[in-house]
């Protein structure tokens, strides 16, 4: 136990497999649904890399070894994560979706609902999708609010040994399923008793997925992450076992933050692929292009000086994501600042350095003859979705910070 | 004559007539393309849109009256170029781009080059298209490098009492004309003997579009500026006569920053429209929704704060734009500073607040529900197209600031 | 009546003569303060450089010519500030603190309290100082606060025909007076009733330098503006007659937002001036400087970029305080959102371009040698008075923004 | 061996001790030469507090123990570092100014150079300074321009068994000694050979300090680390015996480099103390300030926003930094890239987190009763000194890039 950035063997070997499977299967993503206009026909096309992802043991890797799974640590997420994403954002997203859907149960579940639930995914990896249910139409950047009339609309109320959840979701990854019929579990935030502040009704209830209620109701067309789905779905009379609640009613706030926390540290693995991408386009693009002049453009200062700051936000990215990483390890998952902020930063940078790619390049960068419009088009989701940046800071950071306890050392050190 | 930034009844009337002829013609021109996969069949889409733009007089008010237009000053275009881009980017960008294809001629042509010329776009705008014919498949940020074996490659051999023009170009705005066989009228860069360094042989001669040898090669397909013509174009021993050439060899170089310039301070207006659009967009936003709180988000003081920093950077931008303009103006074409500086400070600038944009309202940004995703696209093109900024502080700003008599003041004073 | 970017002759006379006062004058004042460690003391030693202001007929520019002065408009302000701000901010912004302190009386007095008052400044420009007394020791962020207990804490108790002033003010410029004992003439800024609120109790009252009472209590020590006074100051049961409030308890919010708009947009003017003795110096050391290479530094593309950026924005500037400037003049002074941000954005910028001058001139810039260490103490100074920009965009900005009838293109077409 | 982020026990040990010195000892730093106008009496008070630093083992922490100090691996120090100059930057970078003379003596000298040079400063180590003398009074950014007439002028000629040192430094650290005649050893950079290339004479030659011909010439004035010395060195013809060269002569080039890698990882570890002490000082002031207002400042969002973003910048750097040290550990100093990174984006980014906390408090920032000025003083010295960043930008990280075998990945992974 020591400040150490050294791989271990295996985490050199799981780096260079999911380099090796990136380069061979995830290069072919793109080919497949570029010619799709229907953003859920995108999203069906992929099916077959996702088989490819659940056979080479991604799947495995979110879930416990108690419960079947590889238990992955985040650490090892991320490494692996930084190399998927700097070849194709979709397909990964989509796995990491799969985490996402699962994590209120991860995090927050009794024995009894993980071994109830998990054990499907462990078995059919590929065919099985999770799906977290957070968004409501109409917007979640208040979903806490405490005001009456305000704050999440999704509503579960109970019937005797049930609940009944009726709402409108948006943002829902993987929620079509494969078939398009539904993902084969949500994790469904909602309110108990919409009298109450969300503080003591936010719950998140597992729901499957063939539960009768639950409807597709279209989907939203994005202009990058183009193979990742994003359906509207309404519930209505959703009826599902009382025992499917995680915890008790109120504790969904709780739930939520410490899911998104989750997803924030790999977030930050994702930007670190993506920048990458852009950055390794446009540094050979300067090799080997001398555009009518008589040199390489590398060897222009200004396009060292852009490739140098590139570069420079790019590593800082990568070791705030792996601090953020293994606070969740061990932390056991409670570590929220580090992460938040992972998130934040490095989406914002992100964005910044593939912004950079496309100016250096220039007008070339415009047109589907270079990758990156489209990856100025997968980069800019970042900031805005799973919390949109302007949200997180103003609603959970600056909670986090008024905190009377808090110690800005902890993050670090604590 | 005196600093003054108030509009003549006339500007005012213009600025009335343009906002009116883009709400109620160009709100429409999204909805003639949107369901077209392939560029040149988005552009076709607009003719009609086009059509109104020419009987509304704005190809007219490209053409001094001495030839039959109606001969706008720039501070005119910017007004009425502001308007119109804040609904729509694609058709204006045609209508600039007849501009910019007849602006070495209006600069640099004769009274008898321009008699010839000039009157086919008076009689019959809507269906004539002039296009500039400037980069090379291969690039062209180093058009003018002397080197050997460099430089522009496009060639125009004498041959008697013709030139013959061989060489390969990208992004010829408008180049394929309304039939998809050529525009009306190029003006091609080119250089009249490649042993010669582009000092002494850069040179632009004009090219009527039904001259044999000019084949439409395919179009880029942008992520932005989607019904914008962008083809490529082979010129294949395509002979012209002698009397086309504007001035001598080696005017190029100085034709060809002419003409950008020219562009360079309309870009600026076009740059304010778009922050404009998503401006507005963000602030109607920001006033009607909750995102499921109690109160409209304009109410929290991030909103607040960010719109600020996104209203002060538009009203920079416009004045500075109108400034380059009126340089522009009452040097008779020549400035070449502020236009400049105008392009790259405002485009970098639009990227900036339509991003911050897409913040404020967060993932729904990030979706075919709101304009923002798509403004951001349009908004890409500013710093990359038309010299894309990095070769333009490289190489002319640079180059202004390095030249011995180089007077700080005289842009703002000179 | 034109967008017009052209001086008149008289503009260009006053900026001629501005320049040549700034070169010949105002290029000693830093000689002779820098030796002294005591606030006061070096704004006494200006005193002599504040004598030729005055006889250059500078302060009678600030006064109208219904009252003796020559009433310059802010346009013309804005261009001889630009001048005189690039050879030294202390003298300037003592001139301009007259300014501010009159502006109340300017703005919202009676023809009998104007004719009371200004004459003194017109009769003995060199010796008379006018001083706003604002904020509050203790902050004044909130001094619109309508909390109990919150917001302005200076109060004015009516007795009789009098009002008896008392509380403790800092950030008083010129508030010294050039004997050390007092301005010769204050508006203070109070409430005339503790337990209203702002909004029915604010006011200004204008408070004669020799009465009773006023006790200057130490000088603030900056590290820019360092021969700028800014002392605190007690006002201890000061006595002024009741017809010295300027117009009703109340009005003092709109006084003190109006007021403050004007020296915003000359504030905008001073930043160019900062930016332009910065970027001159940077410019001619990158001409001339080789630092043991075998070119001058400009020759590196890198300091093209950076000198190309810095002007850039430069430019912007100066054109949005013109425009800030010409709006308060033809709006008679209550031109709000314009100034204001004009104020926000100049000043952030005049630090990024004078910390880029730093870092392109390198490490020379970290010492006496060169003047960019202390254009930059000056520059930072900027985003942090009157009104400190978070607070401003807080507080004002986004109050105008909320407003109801908000119209985003009146600052530029209203 | 892992990625790991926890401090070992000792690791904790060494950041208590720490940051108790500074608590009870560096705290008082300030005071003792604040009162001081001439830069070398402000560096002769910090003697006792160097005497603290000594004895509680901060110099024999750089000395390797085969020569009898203790040798504290690179990621320690940045531990101390921060802890240190979070409460004062001047004694520590004495402190580390004596790692910096003898640096290139540990990276390049013989098992003879050090067991003779080293032990004076185990052994008296509060009495004893190390210099490097690097940079040539005219500049430095090009001092390996080969060029003839370029690049570095100061020389040493061979003179039998003897070198002869001629040549005038400038931001010697440490030069003067503590009494003002020199210090006690220096390693100064300079050319065998004029006539030859730097690549082929540069050389460093080490230069005991009581060698006749050293005069101390005059000190730089700088704004911030205030009681630094960095004084004008003169060497005349002064003789050192001829072992007393380290390697080669062409070796100085890449003994410069790696000396600069080693304290280019620490001033990223002395930018994390200064942001830490901004963001310390601002996050207190939102708690405990309402500035005339109803809660404290840190209730408003725009606060939280800012203390966030403040925040994520100083994360970043301390992983980015730890990362650079590690890196110089496992690579025996080596490592070049990473480091340089480091230093170039936390200089530059502590100066925006101290200028966001200035605008954060608001004009109380720009005065003496907060240390938040200072501390921006002490900023603006990062990017700026030991190569400032532009040159680093435009000659060493340029130059990495462009090297055939640059592998983008190695700094992270390689």
């Amino acid at each position: 136990m020591a400040i150490d950035f050294t791989l271990t063997d295996a985490q050199c070997e799981l780096q260079a497999n999911a380099r090796e499977f990136a380069k061979t299967v995830l290069s072919g993503v793109k080919a497949s649904y570029a010619h799709l206009n229907k953003p859920e026909e995108r999203f069906f096309a992929t099916k077959p890399f996702f088989d490819e992802v659940a056979k080479a043991g991604f799947i495995h890797a979110l879930i416990p070894e108690a419960y079947g799974g590889a238990g992955f640590p985040n650490i090892d997420l991320a490494i692996a994560a930084e190399e998927l994403m700097a070849v194709d954002v979709s397909v990964p997203t989509t796995m990491l979706g799969v985490g996402l859907g699962l994590q209120p149960l991860l995090l927050h579940g009794s024995h009894e609902q993980k071994s109830r639930l998990l054990p499907d995914f462990v078995e059919d990896p590929a065919n099985r999708l999770a799906a977290l249910a957070f968004s409501d139409v109409g917007g979640a950047a208040n979903f806490d609010c405490p005001e009456p009339g305000a704050g999440m609309q999704t509503s579960a109320r109970r019937d005797g040994d049930f609940w009944i959840i009726n709402g409108q979701k948006q943002y829902t990854t993987n929620g079509s399923g494969w078939d398009g019929r539904g993902a084969h579990l949500y994790s469904v935030v909602c309110r108990t008793d919409m009298g109450l502040p969300p503080s003591d009704s936010l719950a998140v209830i597992m729901v499957p997925g063939n539960t009768p209620g639950i409807d597709i109701k279209g989907h939203h067309d994005m202009p990058g992450h183009r193979a990742v789905d994003s359906p509207v779905i309404h519930f209505t009379d959703v009826r599902v076992p009382a025992a499917n609640i995680l915890g008790q009613p109120g504790d969904g706030i709780a739930i939520k933050y410490k899911t998104f926390s989750w997803t924030a540290g790999l977030i930050g693995a994702a930007c670190v692929g993506v920048m990458r991408a852009a950055f390794d386009f446009a540094f050979e693009f300067t090799r080997t292009e001398k555009r009518a002049g008589s040199v390489p453009i590398i060897d222009h200062q200004n396009a060292g000086y852009m490739l140098v700051d590139m570069k420079s936000r790019i590593e800082a990215c990568r070791y705030m994501t792996w601090k953020a990483c293994h606070a969740l390890d061990v932390s056991g998952g409670t570590a929220e600042e580090l992460p938040t902020i992972t998130k934040v930063f490095c989406s914002e940078t992100c964005v910044q350095v593939v912004y950079d790619a496309m100016r250096l390049v220039g007008v070339d960068s415009y047109t589907s003859d270079t990758p990156l419009a489209g990856l100025m088009q997968d980069a800019l989701c970042f900031p805005l979705y799973d919390g949109g940046n302007m949200g997180i800071r103003r609603r959970r950071l600056h909670a986090l910070m008024r905190a009377k306890d808090y110690d800005p050392l902890a993050a670090a050190y604590g």
